[in-house]
């Protein structure tokens, strides 16, 4: 086993995890269905399977990717890994899931590979965006991954806390885009961040299914929704103007509709100028959102 | 009068041009009002005044913004504008309307006056993003900015029009934003260029306006609407990923709520995977915005 390139058991590994994670949330949303669409990227080698299960009991759009590319870095791929032009392979997974319910927070989580001539490494996180703010949830979430971080190296946890909290930071609106989660980058390819990897994508449905099941009978009107939906603007905001696998999407021409399934089904741009009113459910998550916690 | 330097008669200009555009389109809409924020810089100095109408009977959201700010230019701004550090001084008006119906386009407007130590210009334009093709629409408004241009310069309007069709380009979707109209900058401040920004101006609610009395009877359903709550989210794509003009909001650190403000009020990002069904309406209108056409 272990004598097979990393890249391809990388590979492997990411695409039993979509298959596991699919079947999970579906059992859990008991209505809708992944759909399954393999698509080959237009230039270089590879391509990807997308999985996208929308308006479903839970779930307002739900998308599980996985995708597996080779090529030639572009020219401001290879000035941002600080290196010349050279060939890349890449494969990796990704998910966000939007749920329906205004009580229930949007999560995601991203595991990839990068592997160019001279070096190879492993990145990834997850990050849980509440439209209301749960404190039990965001200790749940991050007691989760630290626990996961814990069995691999004590110091992963803070350091990968706190990446976490400062990339998932919306500059222009100066808030968090949520309660954060870990982020980690550029861990060197070999067994023990393998393992760790594989670490990371079993706890994503620990993580992130035992809020759902408290969150799903929490009662919601029209109030939340538009709260939830204009929150959502936020998301489009970061992951269009600042996140790296986005924009790694777009440079790298992957299939568009994958690239972009991250965002919300539905957003609202309000001409909102005030902050949520003081002592508001509202208000505080705005405060957390400015001043990021501890939550173990 | 015309002792008085430019920097001042070109914001004078804007604040007058943003108070009859907004008297016009409230007699219009009937039902919406315009609210008048005016908000200072928290760097630098100057500010502006944000003009907002929600939920007209005819516009969902229309926002006429004007600003008038001075500073430093940040780094990645003078580097884009190819100068190093320098003080600058700025002007503005800038309007998007996104009205209810998707029947009548979304329009946006944008004129500007920069200036910089050794040298300043005009820039601007206006284009227009229907939801349903109807050609006439489409050549009436190329038609006003074409005789606006002529007024001037023969040569603008064939290389204004040119331009828009480039700088409204959606490269991750490889389709226009829209019909396109004219863009232009870095024209030399001067008289003959205040003149012709003035004209510009005052063409648009010549542009625009006809076509919004002509559709607003123009019955839609459902699938009409979700049609255009989907294109929405092309508009916002643009806006986020290649608008300069939001970038320059973003870097020089406007007041977020005035340069986000473009955004539309409602937005669908499902998932598609498929182009519309050829011979329909909606795909009638992607086939002129992947091949951009001449309208006079």
């Amino acid at each position: 086993m272990s004598e097979r390139p990393l890249a391809d058991r990388a590979r492997e590994f990411f695409e039993e995890l979509q298959a596991s994670i699919c079947r999970t949330l579906e059992a859990t949303d008991s209505r809708g269905r992944f759909g399954d669409d393999r698509w080959d990227h237009e230039a270089g080698a590879g391509g990807g399977t997308s999985r996208v299960l929308v308006a479903g009991r839970l779930f307002e759009k739900a998308a599980v990717n996985t995708s597996a590319v080779s090529g030639e870095l572009s020219e401001p791929l290879a000035r941002s890994l600080g290196c010349g032009p050279a060939p890349f392979r890449a494969a990796g997974i990704s998910l966000v899931i939007h749920p329906l319910s205004p009580m229930i927070p949007t999560v995601h989580m991203n595991l990839r590979y990068l592997e160019l001539p001279d070096r190879a490494w492993f990145g990834g996180g997850s990050d849980l965006t509440p439209y209301y703010l749960f404190e039990q949830d965001a200790r749940h979430f991050h007691r989760t991954w630290k626990e996961a971080c814990d069995r691999h190296d004590a110091a992963y946890y803070p350091r990968f806390k706190r990446w976490c909290d400062e990339y998932f930071f919306v500059e222009h609106r100066r808030e968090a885009r949520g309660v954060g989660g870990v982020f980690f980058d550029q861990l060197p390819a070999g067994e023990p961040a393998f393992a760790f990897v594989r670490e990371i994508g079993a706890a994503f449905v620990p993580a992130f299914l035992p809020i759902v099941e408290r969150r799903a009978a929490e009662p919601w009107w029209d109030r939340e929704r538009e709260w939830q939906l204009a929150r959502r603007g936020r998301y489009v905001e970061f992951n269009l103007i600042h996140d790296r696998g986005t924009r790694f999407g777009l440079e790298t021409r992957g299939r568009i509709e994958s690239v972009l399934v991250s965002l919300p089904p539905l957003v609202r741009w309000p001409y909102d100028t005030r902050p949520p009113a003081p002592g508001t459910r509202e208000a505080e998550l705005v405060e957390v959102l400015r001043r990021p916690r501890d939550w173990i």
